[in-house]
């Protein structure tokens, strides 16, 4: 990877920028044979909701951002596309970010062993950083471990009706919110933070990847087909049991009957995606997101740093309403 | 994972027998859902040759093993370990140290996130140590991607026939040398050698590497079916092409038709093997092999302690004479 200047720090609106310039160098650099996969992957963007958090965690009351943070919101924005390329293997997935998968554009083992190499693209970006900060490894590693344990549980619950909804929250707090937990955790600590600072922004973390993954299961309910980038009724055809279902299977048992094993056509999932939302389901799991979103606002207000709350405001607001 | 006490330092020979038990404990301590898998694991054993290696060059002049290479040593072998587990995906391998492959046992899905998982153990054994040799932690992450280049050209060369013996040699650089050479380093490292030390235990670990991989390409050309914990003609049915059947290939190209694009039965498959023999692609690779033995124990001569060069040699002799 060609070394990129970076200044010492920079404004917070200049960093995201900054980042998506250190993960492009970072995935087009790749030689053959990863080159293919990188480039495939650099070629979609995601909203980068993790990077700009840990951006605003990092940056200091006058709002700048150290250069430290922007190398690390790359490199954690490239261990998410490794779990996200290990997760279109594990869910079949076609489609990523509006393209082709890189399972299914390369086949599923290169997939396994593209999102080994990233992994592996996360360390490199942080050898630095890991020699600096060294007593937060071990964070970090539990962090990657939660990440797995969730994949896992969602894995054994596929196809289970009868997971509840605590259950549910469980697989995700691994899944999706340790992720967002880690990038104000290693927002906190690279904008040098106080402990009990760092800790409210780690659990912030938590409670905004929470809502994140509700919301993104209820669009996935309600989207139409005209919905860029997205599977239509992504979770129903993988079998992936969410929140809105679980609500509504709470609602009403005979559900899982029409449900038939998951084995439906298009028309029926939309069929059921309707009925689902007819009892609820939906409107049930968006509730759920408002009590996270009531708590993280809380959260939110505990900070010290009156900059820190202004940055992250916005961004917890575009999580809560990225919908439709 | 429980924690167990190791004393300072411990005679080599007690240092293996440690490191089995450390594997034991990261593996069998593991929550569900990953518990599971991780027995299943935990109840084959390899021979443990990284971890040997990385002890052997850990020890002092009195022959004590420090405590940091043991824990290295368990954390190395569960690097290879998840490596391993994601060969199985990609090779759709039944098969694993004598028992079913945790794909075949448990799914692909859940062997991705197993490997996965087991990296992050990786990491998490390794949290300590990455504090306190912080300087090296970039030749071990570049050590992992070169891991993942030689498995990316090995599956691109899958079924090509017209892969070269230099080619072949670059991939397998890749896919076992680097490890072997990683262990080797790590075990310099730990042992507080010295820089020129250290990098000529490193060549030696990668010639080791090569002479591993290539004994084991021939002993599956050999192999009968009585041989147990090896799937029989496995590289031939997965379609991989090693030297042996690149050296036969060279001197009849007509052993190609034979082959028709690997979709042979085992009797076939047994055939073909049969024929590489006869035409020399063992005895040349092992010819091979011996080349790369005489420049390891060049290597090995020059090390300047007599200790690591008396435990080093009967476990590069272990590797070039395990077969049959």
């Amino acid at each position: 990877m060609t070394e990129m200047e970076l200044p010492e720090k920079v404004p917070f609106d200049a960093a995201l920028p900054l980042v998506t310039e250190l993960m492009d160098r970072a995935l087009l650099h790749s030689p053959e044979p990863a080159g293919g996969m990188m480039k495939h992957l650099a070629a979609s963007r995601g909203k980068n909701f993790r990077a700009q958090l840990l951006l605003a965690a990092a940056a200091d009351r006058e709002g700048f951002v150290p250069r430290d943070a922007l190398t690390a919101a790359a490199a954690l924005e490239i261990l998410h596309l490794a779990t996200l390329v290990h997760d279109d293997v594990i869910d079949d997935s076609a489609v990523r970010r509006g393209r082709q998968s890189v399972q299914r554009r390369f086949g599923k083992k290169p997939a396994v062993i593209c999102g080994d190499y990233l992994f592996c693209k996360c360390f490199l970006m942080t050898a630095d950083l890991s020699r600096r900060y060294q007593d937060r490894f071990m964070t970090v590693a539990r962090g990657m471990t939660r990440i797995c344990m969730g994949e896992l549980r969602q894995y054994e619950h596929n196809r289970d009706t009868s997971l509840s909804a605590a259950g549910y929250l469980r697989i995700i707090a691994g899944k999706t919110a340790a992720l967002f937990s880690l990038a104000l955790y290693a927002g906190g600590v690279l904008g040098g933070c106080a402990e009990k600072e760092i800790r409210l922004l780690a659990r912030l973390g938590y409670y905004i990847g929470v809502i994140f993954q509700l919301e993104d299961d209820c669009m996935d309910y309600r989207s139409d087909p005209s919905t860029a980038g997205k599977n239509v009724k992504k979770d129903l055809s993988e079998g992936v049991v969410t929140l809105p279902l679980i609500f509504a299977i709470a609602k009403n048992p005979e559900i899982r009957g029409e449900l038939r094993g998951f084995d439906l056509t298009p028309e029926e999932r939309r069929a059921v995606a309707a009925e689902v939302c007819r009892l609820g389901g939906v409107d049930r799991t968006l509730g759920v997101a408002g009590r996270y979103y009531k708590k993280a606002v809380g959260v939110l207000g505990r900070l010290e740093d009156p900059e820190k709350r202004a940055l992250l405001r916005p961004i917890l607001e575009q999580v809560k309403l990225r919908r439709y």
